[in-house]
């Protein structure tokens, strides 16, 4: 394991609110021996974060070098200007979720924008809180940093650096242009899923019972936290309008397809609606940038008890093969579980051969 | 492992049509030594099923106790006719995904109704065709049985036996019933994750490089195969049309909020969009029919090599502990991966302390 064990970054940090970015980020530091000052509004959220070893109480004296905003969207901008009024030898990032909102209110606001950097790495969870935080929340993750036009080299630098300390992948990309990306990839998603998963909430047990992967695929995002979410929306609604607007024009035209389906050119509407679907998922890279489908699948089938998988796993690497990527999928009732091994397609022949031959099932 | 391995079912198997389920019930069945002649209209589909093991070629004096038509939805219900006119002494199922427009054609074709029984096994790959065909393609999935008023007994009971042997779990429910149970959890969810991976098709490649786990599930049945899925849509477009239009006033609403954000109202109706989201997907039953939060999460960081997966599941096994789920959570580039296992909550605890006393590093 290739773990950073020392701070690139020779600064001692500031965060201010201690939630699951917050956080996760004073874990990460603090662990590679940074100096990280936690401050927030909450007491309680303070004291569990400290507990948790995300860093120290922030103090009156304190010169921090980089101060780090992790509060909700709505309120980022506030106090990353408070922020560079406290500490007038700091630099000052954020984390929030959309970036141009944010940049707009500090260039009202009249800030000193060279020492301003934002940011928004792109790591969370469905469950939020100092409870959910964890060190290595942004490992190999993207962490964007959207620079305005008067940031300063040296702000620029404090910012990536600390994202390389955290194990992620910094990417400069333009505030306006971050947000468009994210409302597509992100934002119009999140909606989707929250509408669909709704059509829930009347059905009837026997109904759900039916459910696949395909529902659940499609509605985990769906448990996210609405607080959080309404003000990541609100703060990017002119960018998730139009792609969302689009949604519901081919949504309103497939509905009517189906409404009327004998007509001509129902079939060919919703034909196309399932074929456009087919080649937009094909542009979502998959691990190291490659396709999702670029991995041969092997099916094993083993019992559902204690010790299975690890003799499977034991026995895939005694076979010296390294799994890209895996699935346990678990069915109801079944005594058996299959797992799903994803490798690269030049060795599939033989961990199919070699597990065979050491008794595995392989399902197909 | 309690596996099946003598037929329940003691008659001969006719199947028609060697696609994916085809060739996986012919799998299955002919594993357990059940006599299966198939048939298909391309001697190409037919020829590779049977060199897979599926069956046997169907010859004119077979004599099937049961035949199970695995053709495409929109002309399952000739099939089934002429099926039933050409073995009058067998019973005859189809697998088709949408089961009331097929009895309709039946009833409308006049046919013998006592010796048919609809079903549906709630099994399906991304990827169709006998090439994907896996004998344990239904291995504890519902296998929906929609029997119509005439169906004899002793056609029900064969479908039901063949089924457990299967290694699926027979569900009896009305064919309408079942058609708006598949229209709420599998056909509605297609459509709508089409829909949103279309939205990718002209997107900028740095925009997609943002994207995360949560448009990868959201968008993934999206890759379904749409000459399939125009039929299913098509069959069922009576129950689909409703649920997608309730979708679609909803998506409207939100649409509008989007687009005049400041107006009194708009937050309050996105909230209610996202809390609706989170009472949905509430209902879904997770494994052994509980809620998915019911597990507890455990995330390990192992080192991306061959052998790590196999040494930590070896000895969460010497721990003794039964995993119900698991994720591999593997991060482009980065040189360690997160895998993440789901256990009772009552065993957390003894996994992380038993697995960090092994060395093992607990993300969090």
């Amino acid at each position: 394991m290739s773990e950073v064990s020392v701070a690139r970054f020779k600064g001692s940090v500031r965060i201010v609110g201690a939630g699951l970015l917050g956080t996760s980020i004073g874990l990460g530091l603090s662990k590679l021996g940074t100096s990280v000052a936690l401050a927030d509004s909450s007491p309680a959220n303070l004291k569990l974060a400290i507990d948790y070893g995300a860093g120290k109480a922030a103090q009156g004296a304190d010169q921090p070098d980089l101060v780090i905003v992790c509060v909700p969207p709505d309120v980022t901008a506030t106090v990353v200007a408070s922020e560079l009024a406290a500490f007038p030898a700091a630099f000052v990032t954020d984390v929030a979720s959309v970036k141009h909102q944010v940049l707009d209110q500090l260039t009202e606001l009249g800030v000193d924008l060279s020492r301003y950097v934002g940011s928004h790495p792109m790591a969370g969870r469905e469950r939020g809180g100092a409870i959910s935080g964890r060190a290595d929340l942004f490992l190999g993750r993207p962490w964007v940093i959207t620079a305005n036009a008067k940031s300063s080299a040296e702000a620029i630098s404090a910012v990536e650096t600390v994202a390389l300390d955290l194990g992620s992948a910094p990417l400069k990309v333009d505030a306006l242009e971050h947000d468009r990306a994210v409302a597509l990839v992100s934002h119009v998603p999140q909606l989707v899923s929250s509408l669909l998963a709704s059509r829930l909430i009347h059905a009837e047990p026997q109904d759900v019972a039916l459910a696949g992967q395909g529902l659940r695929d499609t509605t985990r995002i769906a448990a996210s936290d609405p607080k959080l979410w309404i003000q990541i929306l609100a703060a990017n609604a002119a960018q998730v309008a139009p792609v969302l607007k689009s949604l519901e024009l081919e949504l309103h035209g497939v509905v009517e397809a189906l409404e009327n389906i004998d007509q001509p050119g129902s079939l060919a509407r919703i034909s196309r609606a399932l074929e456009s679907g087919n080649h937009g998922v094909e542009r979502i890279p998959g691990k190291h940038g490659t396709k999702q489908t670029s991995y041969a699948q092997v099916v094993v089938v083993i019992a559902d008890k204690p010790g299975e998988l690890g003799r499977l796993f034991n026995e895939v690497g005694e076979i010296g093969v390294n799994i890209e990527e895996l699935k346990l999928e678990h069915s109801p009732s079944a005594p058996v579980g299959l797992v799903e091994l994803y490798v690269l397609p030049s060795i599939e022949q033989k961990l199919i051969s070699d597990l065979e031959s050491r008794g595995w099932k392989i399902a197909g």
